[in-house]
């Protein structure tokens, strides 16, 4: 004899999502159980309308609820400028510093041919088209600093240089409001290498 | 401008369980959101059909689905016999052993005064009342040996005491098949004060 079975159903249910094995999934089941009904409930809707109603940009590829994202719908947005990233988190990472004014392509991953994640999975053919189409004036290449990270940004990098749009890439360096002495040698080495003249 | 306000949702939702904060909850979402939208809709279904339709047991207050779960139903069970546990899960642990007939007495939690958690809310009137029927001739003992654990055993054997129902407590010793050396120390003075004559 096991648990009644709607709980045996929930706790597998459970161990579809990352970092989550039968102990983590027989503890969150039994949370909600004991004491969360109304919570577990609200995670259910909340599943099924992100499930059934998030699809991604037809722009940019973020997450999106209509056939356009907020960024690309709004008129104030600069079109001519755009950032590539790799994940949805990535935007919000911009759009909190405030800063960018621009357009985002968000690539829902990055280059990895060993699990079958080549440029047209991360919609670079997409990418490809629009910068061919010749309204994109700027590209700002922002995807990690792993090694897929490093090898997505020069494929995009070959795209934009025989498409003839200029590229960018963000800085690297020490992050801002940090001790020194806590920074590792790779970034010390590359803020080193990119540094700038005083005029 | 945050994410699409379904996937904000999602993740929002996701960190009412257990150890989940909004970075883990970010992974989740877009795990589903990205690999994963039949898990998602599954996930959904669970938790909806558990929320709803799991109960307690009217008799030992384990998870249940009808009026009696599948134990205290089972006629082969000998209901002379009670064992009281903590949670679900050990009732589990127990039915996996293979050994035991009797029923069991799920308390859903240990006694806890500060956090309010006292005999009514781990159902020992409900208990007491069964005790004082008659029907059972041993109360065997299971909780945690923690603190909580043992407060609580000592609650019920007074219970049982009172109205004279005969009670013990499983063994507490060295576990099966693992070297001494890795036992810690209470558990090795527990087992040297439990040792018994060769007769």
């Amino acid at each position: 004899m096991k648990h009644a079975p709607l709980v045996d159903q929930l706790i597998n249910a459970f161990t579809c999502l990352p970092g989550v094995g039968p102990r983590s999934a027989q503890r969150m089941a039994y949370s909600l159980l004991d004491r969360g009904r109304e919570q577990g409930r609200r995670l259910a809707e909340a599943l099924q309308a992100a499930m059934d109603g998030v699809e991604h940009c037809a722009r940019c590829r973020n997450y999106a609820e209509a056939e356009l994202c907020p960024v690309c719908e709004d008129p104030k947005r600069d079109a001519s400028l755009v950032c590539i990233v790799s994940t949805p988190a990535d935007v919000l990472a911009f759009e909190q510093s405030g800063e960018y004014r621009g357009q985002y392509f968000v690539l829902m991953g990055e280059l990895s041919p060993l699990d079958g994640i080549g440029p047209r999975e991360l919609g670079l053919d997409v990418l490809e088209q629009r910068l061919r189409e010749g309204q994109i004036n700027e590209l700002i290449l922002a995807t990690g600093t792993t090694v897929e990270g490093e090898a997505t940004a020069h494929y995009v990098l070959d795209l934009a240089q025989e498409t003839g749009v200029r590229v960018s890439r963000i800085a690297q360096g020490v992050p801002m409001g940090g001790d020194l002495e806590f920074v590792d040698g790779a970034t010390l080495a590359q803020a080193l290498r990119g540094r700038r003249l005083f005029e």
